[in-house]
């Protein structure tokens, strides 16, 4: 098992510097008052879809960009652009995962002038976004309905590092075998703290809750940062 | 963008060495006659329902065993096992993917005395168990009808590494915006030799397709390595 252990060293390097750059990046951002929320889910849980919701009822209040990440491809972002929403598509070229590095590179592809609140959209993949540290200020993740209610059993760090779970499909509850109470069992074991909204992006049904949590927690990082 | 450049040169490392390890399990499986299969998808598309759907219909022809991988949990394992199927779970404990090494492990641990396949459980992971050889002699992937039929632009690497594809949850076709011409052509001109089988565990639809198809490789391969 030796190829184990040499990994995890040098994870543990590259976690500390990445560390650092987040620090980094959440002061460039506060002292302009700009919001980052970080989304996650595994591919196909609805983000796009979802981001694109939320930004439509967030527009009346604020000016939102996005910041897509792939492996490859730049539909997500098309979609986005096609909405009249600023995008950009970080191509991630293999790489499973977002850190605080690519989102600076990122931000730097954006005019940020104005912008209240940058999204991104996080590879679809509920393990390895959970590790890195994006600086953002709120983490943010979709699980689907399809996806099964077991899931914070199998992946458990996602689930403990996000501030807000929204459940996504929920107009495929009864199709499936999904208790939406067992999952919040299983979710609050992991997480006591998290925010848990049930969504159906393509309905509409409780993304006014959600989307009222969410510009709630922007209005006061930016009181604190802009007073 | 250190850290990239750091990773990279440890990754290319740890695949030489995963390399060799899968080619001598595959020789020592090859010695046994024992077929190993690689299913891998997103998390909650299907994988242990699927398994356990194949293991029922390949019973008469076959003595099969399961190794489970999670991050964390043995909640497939208790299934297959409940089902009468020799199983194993492999808590990866943080992994995002198996690679040959722990698949050598966890086949220590299951008696393979007339076990003729063993199917591997993957990490739910769209991204990094593609990198992986596991010493398999097949890989195979579920796509599930609510993930999207546009996963094969986001994630190129999976479907490229695949021998064949199943197509899954085919029950919520016309329940999403999902087109599988759409999907074949993706795939196809990724990996033109891929198989693809459109299925659904739950209600059966097409589950002899593909079992068939498992069927003759065993046999083929068992000719081989037996005679």
């Amino acid at each position: 098992m030796n190829d184990e252990v040499r990994l995890i060293e040098v994870r543990q390097d590259i976690h500390a510097d990445n560390d650092r750059a987040a620090e980094e990046l959440r002061r460039r951002l506060a002292a302009q008052g700009t919001f980052l929320l970080n989304f996650m889910s595994s591919p196909g849980a609805g983000k796009t879809t979802t981001i694109l919701a939320t930004c439509e009822r967030l527009s009346e209040h604020f000016r939102v960009a996005v910041l897509e990440a792939d492996i490859d491809s730049k539909v997500d972002a098309e979609k986005i652009a096609a909405a009249g929403i600023p995008a950009v598509q970080l191509r991630t070229g293999g790489f499973c995962h977002l850190d605080a590095a690519m989102v600076a590179k990122g931000l730097d592809a954006l005019d940020l002038t104005g912008i209240d609140l940058v999204i991104i959209e996080n590879v679809g993949n509920l393990v390895c976004p959970a590790e890195f540290d994006t600086g953002a200020i709120k983490n943010a993740m979709i699980l689907s309905v399809p996806e099964g209610d077991d899931k914070p059993l199998k992946y458990p760090l996602m689930f403990s590092v996000c501030d807000v779970m929204l459940v996504g499909k929920i107009d495929y509850l009864g199709l499936a075998d999904f208790d939406v109470e067992r999952l919040r069992g299983y979710v609050r074991r992991l997480n006591p703290k998290i925010e848990i909204f049930e969504v159906s992006a393509r309905t509409g049904a409780g993304m006014d809750a959600w989307v009222g949590w969410l510009t709630s927690e922007i209005a006061a990082y930016r009181r604190i940062c802009l007073d």
